[in-house]
């Protein structure tokens, strides 16, 4: 049932965040000023609907609108991925049609969660999730979120078969990260924002960094300089970057979550650099307190952002 | 906008497996015939839509069609406790909302999952989802499944504040379960196979085994003799359902996750016994071998069933 | 090389802190008072080396000096059991020889640690110890400290083969001891001390709880109680002792560890209740502040302490 | 009490295995050819009694020996570190006192391990050996042996304070080794075997890679093309030495622990390559079968080795 897309992710793809207005709706024109900030940066694709985006949080509406403005900003200027995330087959299968149907060029789908699947059961939820719909799936390995990890036996099968078309790596595992590249082709995506150079240079096809929300310049910037072969401003690039992430860790995890803690300091930065005009993320994350806002401001204005 | 039902569920509630047909849609004459066989052993509700029911692995018209046949055949002679289990607060609401709709008694809720929530976000997810539907909320606690723990921190808040009406712990967690019962009133229903005897002594309200599908006339002779003060003769039904809980340590770990080995196993012998027509469990879970089956039918048959 | 001791451990065996002196020496007399205090109290032995008793902290001197203090004070009273706690196989059997040699009724021995054995490996662990050493081996299951479990497989394995007289329960894991009760006749001591009665009804052979340390006529009364039948009696002890135990809670988490809130709020304890001189803990565990024992105090003194 | 040596570890440190005979003692020959193998390898320094020594199973005589033995024949050419670890403050100090008696020219030291301690009470264990013996320690960082981390916040403030003269990383954890390295000037080795150009490139000071044993030349060789700067070289000496790595999964785990299988391989090549005479691990490991030796010959066949 699916056609050869010959989608192939690569370069800077940012995980972007869904901005929400006061009252918790998705806030369409904000959306589309972050899509636009995210293109005019020279990003090669962006990604709706992953973790970042708070896809666990979004309802159905919510869900169909971030895909909805997403695509149409894009306009296909750039590859769009889009989230599939759910617990089980059948019901990934849900999302990830009415995704292919508002214009996904490709859906990124984890392992089944809430169960707990033998490894076997992991790559046959791929293979029923891509029977099923016409539209390319990237595996998706966030074991954070899901528990289960997408190793580098089960993300080989899935390789030789040409069940995924790519890999978005966001378990913080750089061994199996580096296994995988050793064993296959299948180009992958790195999601973590700290070892971005590496990730690149060890051969990945791109990067998918929360914090490229709020600096995609920076991350556009590190892509080029490893691929030009320009290491030392890589290495210099990506410790700026390092400061920078430390927005993350601002929050007082005695009063919020570390969910909360990241997507809400993405969210104040973006909104503290007139991105998107409200910080707020969704039930039931804790806010940002005033003197939290202002700590992620001071790291911005260190950075020169 | 929630109106005080009253509820407050106890005694022997089975969490119901969601019998599939051979094409792996919901089997209504199955379903049925399984809800007649739990209130024919005299059980005290019934729970559809929990782990036990797959709730992670069906679709929407899956979810739909197994809440409307349980209500249908029960028909008012228990409360109907239905599972609206989803990753985040608005999702949450979603199905509990459609629960109500399809005459749930209560929805039962575990915290937020797939992010990773503060226990003061735990909290306020009960408090949004209790705030937006017009139906009793049943805190759930599932670690296995979704991470978080509801600490007895949290259920104190919870009950304290009549946010819930009773808890279900699958925790494993004695101590907690202990604890909770000496700080709250809150009616408190295991999900323990193993250490129902010692959950009613201690004080619950009632039992929630999934080999309660399997034997419910065990469950609620044990019930019985605790309440009657026969401890010996709970002690003895507690053994005996402990040697039938071998069904679920069959199946082969090393082909079948624990998911589909205990779910399937729950299946295969209601199949067994002549209550449902398919043993078949939902996408991607393995099915049990033939072999696994031939052991399934060698304990039933050692427990006199 | 073993003699058959005979010796099967039963009742209430509490596992004995070490005083320290304000030079951080081991305080004879404070000992020989602990040791006295047990003895009148009506505990059934004494466990000197165990977790409670800082082994894992006491240098080559020190422990040497535990164990005389105790065997010289207990006097044959009651059986004395050691712990010989360290990583290896080797290494055990240095410390097993010189127990035995010291007047140990038992040794205790954990699996191995800092290395990640195999089951097959813990078994052969206990069985060389045995071989090795002429006092019986007590099975010590405490994964908490040592990161590896003693399954019912793994126990019924020792059991059968009579490798062990008995298995001290420090797991926190009811399921696992129960299945070891179906499946077993060894005798059972539970270090549990919020369960202590349910382990006792449930066929527990007896009861090291640290905080026997503190009340063991609590404890002594609470056995009694099952052992005579009277259960309501048992619950109002345990849910006393449960209440007192509170005192392993005070400790501020963000300054203090885990086992230096435990230990020190016992010694903090028997220090309030004149038993010990001091109530240092060990290198490098930090004391509790002053307000901190003034909390524990007021915690016995509400239990009437 | 402590002089300032000096000591700054750096460059290929291979943590010796510690050859046994057929009777489980230390093989004083095997170790003398071992050591002088490393030596016309060319290594900077050498790590006895560390995790890849075995040093948890060894008893009080083999730790001695294969000290003793090491630095007789080491004889000043280069640095010899030594494992000082244990549990406890006291009983490290006893070792780490040994070690400098016996020539070590510094010890290396864990966090403490079976208790659970706060990061605090971990900085304060490092500080009072560092008080208590007359030789440099050096930060051993390996939560798989321990449980606690060493993270950056604790390094940091170590270094700060001078406590320690480096850090042995053995963590997995290339963002915490990343962020240390930004955050101090502490020289820094890397544990890893898959990541050791990585390492080298971000600025770590040098590699202790337990498969350094096998095959010390090919770290040299990766060592001095990071140092020249000839990344391909590195990546293909790495990749390499990642193939050659796999000799430590050949081990059945059905079977043999992670400890065993990968000691086991360790000195079964270094047996099959004439090294050593023996390939025996200490009680209770588990010993590789001939297939599985078989298979690792295989393997160092395939690497030409």
């Amino acid at each position: 049932m699916v056609s050869d897309s010959g989608l192939s992710p690569h370069g800077v793809v940012p995980p972007l965040v869904t901005p929400l207005d006061e009252h918790g709706e998705v806030d369409r024109r904000s959306l589309e000023r972050l899509v636009s900030y995210q293109l005019d940066a020279g990003v090669d694709g962006v990604f709706v609907g992953g973790s970042s985006g708070e896809i666990a949080l979004l309802d159905t509406a919510q869900r169909r609108m971030a895909v909805e403005v997403t695509t149409s900003t894009v306009a296909g200027a750039v590859p769009v991925l889009v989230g599939a995330v759910d617990t089980g087959t059948r019901r990934v299968i849900e999302h990830a049609r009415q995704a292919a149907r508002l214009g996904a060029d490709a859906v990124v789908v984890t392992a089944p969660f809430y169960i707990q699947p033998h490894p076997a059961e992991i790559v046959a939820h791929f293979r029923y999730v891509r029977e099923a719909v016409d539209v390319p799936v990237v595996a998706y390995d966030i074991p954070s979120a899901v528990g289960a990890r997408l190793t580098p036996e089960i993300v080989t099968e899935l390789a030789d078969a040409k069940t995924v078309v790519a890999l978005k790596d966001s378990s913080g595992d750089l061994a199996s990260f580096r296994e995988i590249l050793r064993r296959t082709d299948l180009p992958t995506l790195s999601g973590s924002e700290l070892f971005a150079d590496i990730a690149i240079e060890l051969g990945a096809a791109g990067l998918v960094p929360g914090l490229g929300n709020v600096d995609p310049h920076g991350y556009v910037r590190l892509h080029r300089a490893v691929r030009d072969g320009d290491i030392a401003a890589a290495r210099a690039e990506q410790d700026r970057l390092a400061r920078l992430f430390r927005i993350v860790s601002v929050a007082d995890r005695g009063r919020i979550g570390f969910t909360a803690g990241a997507l809400g300091a993405f969210k104040a930065a973006l909104a503290l650099r007139g991105v998107i005009d409200c910080p707020a993320t969704n039930l039931p994350l804790s806010p940002l307190s005033p003197a939290e806002t202002d700590a992620i401001a001071a790291v911005l204005n260190d950075q020169g952002l």
